[in-house]
Formats: C-alpha cells, sequence, structure tokens
C-alpha cells in the first residue's frame, strides 16, 4: 500500500545547502524563508484566517535526503558516538523522509494572480524544500508540558560560540546593510554561534587550522575557529553583475 | 510531482468510527491505542532508545477521509458556522490528508518474530489508521511557549459534561470490569464528557429527545441527554459468543 502526495508549495529558503541548517527549528530566529504556495493548485482560501496565528507547523520532504534511509543513527546531541534507532531521532535519514518543523509566521502576502507567500522565520527548512501541509500550531494540543526524553535529558547543549568579524568581514557587512540585507550579521552570528560542524570534524579539527564556509542568502561565508570563538575572515557575493546593478 | 510514502505501520484503536473521536489528543487519556509496525519491512532497529522518550509525534494518513477535500471548513471550536481556510485548521479534510498527533508511550512490546507494538494513550486515532512517521516529542524544539491563536484565544471551550449511568449500565460495567475492562468507564466518562455531538446536532435536540450511541473498545455506547447531563442507559457487548467464553 502506498499514499501520494502532492506539494502544496515551496521554501525559498536563506539555507542553500544543508550544512549550517540548525538542527532544529527556532535556534536562528533571524533564518527566514518564504513559501510559495503553488498558484495553478489555485489555494487562496485555504488560508482565510491564517493570519491570527504566530506559529505553523509544516510539514515536507526532505527532498536532500530522500535516497539515504538508515534505521540507526548517530544523533549529534549525543556527541555523534552512540547509535539510536531513526524513529528516536529527528534525523532526515528516515523510512518515509518526512519533516515537522514549528516555524513563526510574520506575514502572508496575497497577489492579484492568486499567489500565496508566507513570510516565515525561525525556520530550519533547505531552499527548494517541498512543502505538504501547513497546520495551525495550537498550544492546547501541542504543548505537553509533563513530556520527558530519557538520555537527552541528562546531554548539556553545548554553550553558544562567540562570533566575531575581522576588519574584512566587518566592513563587507556595514556596507550591505544599506542594501536592504540588515538581517545578515544576526543570521551569521546565530548560525556560527550553534557550531555547525558535525562532531567527527570538531574532533579532527581540535587546533582550529582549517576553514569553513557556508552558503547564507546570497553570500558565501568564510571563518576559522581561533581559540574556541569563531572568527569570521570574508564574506563573498554570489549575487549576479546584473542583481549588483539593481541592487 | 508526486511524493510516495508506504505506512510503516497500522492503528489498533479504541474508537472505530469517526463519531466519538476527541478533536484533539490528550482530550481523552484513557483512549487507547496499539500502534503495530509491520513485520515484513524489519523496522525492529529503528525503534532503539524510542522507550525513553514519555510523548511522540506520529505523522498519519487520514485514511477515512481522503476522498473528500475541502479549502474552508467550518471549526467546531467556533460554533459550526464561522468559515476559515483549512491550513487555518487542524480538519481532516485537508488537500494531502496528512494528521499529525502528539501521543503518550506507554510501553513497547517486541517479540521474537520482529514484531513491534507501541502502547499508546491519549490518542485521538481512527482504528485502521495508517502511519508513516514516529518522531520523539522534544519540548526544546516543540514547545513554543509564546504562540497565540487570534480568534481561538477568544473562544471559550465548552465546560465538561457531567456523565452518570442509569442501572442496567452501571450493572454492566460492574461486570466488565473483572474481565480485563477495567479502563472502561474512564474511557466513557471521558469521551462523553467532551460531547461529541456536532454544533449543528446540538441545537437541533435542545430539548435532548433523541439517543445516541457510540462503538467504544468491544462496546456500543448509548446515551441521551437529561437536563445538560448526559445519562448512559445501555451498554452493548460486541464480542463474539467464542470471545465471550474466553474472556
Amino acid at each position: 500500500m502506498e499514499f501520494r502526495f502532492t506539494p502544496i508549495g515551496v521554501v525559498h529558503s536563506c539555507f542553500k545547502e544543508k550544512f549550517g541548517i540548525p538542527r532544529q527549528p527556532g535556534l536562528a530566529p533571524d533564518a527566514r524563508a518564504l513559501l510559495k504556495l503553488h498558484p495553478h493548485l489555485g489555494l487562496k482560501d485555504s488560508i482565510r484566517g491564517l493570519e491570527n496565528f504566530s506559529h505553523l507547523w509544516l510539514l515536507f520532504v526532505f527532498h536532500a535526503n530522500s535516497k539515504y534511509k538508515k534505521l540507526l543513527i548517530r544523533p549529534p546531541r549525543l556527541g555523534g558516538v552512540r547509535k539510536i534507532g531513526v524513529f528516536a531521532s529527528r534525523s532526515p535519514h528516515r523510512p518515509n523522509p518526512l519533516g515537522l518543523s514549528v516555524v513563526a509566521l510574520e506575514r502572508i502576502e496575497v497577489g492579484g494572480d492568486g499567489s500565496v507567500d508566507l513570510h516565515l522565520k525561525g525556520v530550519d527548512l533547505m531552499n527548494g524544500t517541498p512543502v505538504l501541509d501547513i497546520k495551525p500550531y495550537l498550544s492546547y494540543c501541542d504543548v505537553v508540558s509533563e513530556s520527558s526524553y530519557g538520555f537527552l535529558d541528562t546531554m548539556e547543549t553545548a554553550p553558544p560560540l562567540s562570533v566575531t568579524f575581522e576588519k574584512e568581514a566587518d566592513e563587507f557587512l556595514m556596507e550591505i546593510q544599506k542594501k536592504g540585507y540588515n538581517f545578515l550579521p544576526s543570521l551569521i552570528r546565530q548560525i556560527l554561534a550553534l557550531d555547525p560542524r558535525p562532531a567527527f570534524k570538531k574532533k579532527a579539527d581540535a587546533r582550529g587550522k582549517k576553514h569553513y564556509s557556508v552558503r547564507l542568502s546570497d553570500f558565501d561565508v568564510h571563518w576559522k575557529y581561533v581559540a574556541g570563538e569563531c572568527r569570521v575572515t570574508r564574506i563573498e557575493d554570489l549575487r549576479t553583475q546584473r542583481q549588483l546593478l539593481i541592487s
């Protein structure tokens, strides 16, 4: 038996690659995305009243992982060592690659042509994510106050890293903020403070010799680790010459 | 574009029909269900560590409603009058009939033959529900403390109805509790206290002349409304003669 689902829309996100995406939603409040409902499905009526809700559930497809399924995984919160079952984790490598994230709804834009754009904040969604369903977040059924989660209860979450910018990166940010990218410094701070490196890379780079980069929004952000701090060395503008002339 | 998913298991629930199912999970703590993972999928490893979690998310298919889709619905909490978009509601009549419920995990039974049974409590799932995914409930990413929901904030939830049993029903319950059905009185109380009647039926039956029944577990429960109270008149045993001889 099989069930077939057609995406209702697609996510346009600041996260262009898997590396750097926060491991849960809400961790980077400035991580913004646009959920564009597919206009040919005529879903304009289906969002009536949705603007009243501060938060939404998105049910989506882990489209970048769908071929890669595992029954046992090593969650990053357990240091990447201990193996647990995939159903005891929120890993994307699931028998059915379905994702579930709560996101903050900023506003909804409905175009005259029937287009519907949901402006979202605090996302952990990759660009291009197909969305299957939107549900309102209802505290009276979604908040379980007395829930517990055995082995994770005892795990310390790593404290956020401090993030500094070298001169070149700092100057770039000063300029780009004037051009409509005023969210960029806080987005970079939020993402890098979470230390996106997988556990095994942290171990391998204990002395902080490596250089890292991540694609965020229209930029490649380069950094290294110095004395336990995260130091941004350079930010590369990926917009084409034409986009630059417009902005 | 289409995505295909194969159920990982099926729900065996005390709810045999849609009528009577609580409108959210957790409302009837004694509503029990068994989620049986399909043995031929070999998912035994995938639940390792799951026993540590008190609560789980189930992503499932609204299998009894899948042909019946609407863009606008009248949620019961708004008195069945006001129409809102289906994405602003948790209605089962969705473009993609995907359901999301948090349930309490009581225990897991793994059989020598590779069978995996998850014993659940507080469900709002109909018998036969196909389940696509299990995720642990993680308070640090699933609890949004500052969420708000416009029009529902102002809605009063109806107070629970008081439930009484007439002599025949009461005697039946006394007997059946000795036979392994000790959950039955509290299950009936919890379900009927929620008043499962749709809004339009409540209006039509303002004088409480009608008789109602619902199938719960192995029983048909009959009741009527008397002076705003719910009075159980009779409980019918649906088990076959053979089952009766065994129990």
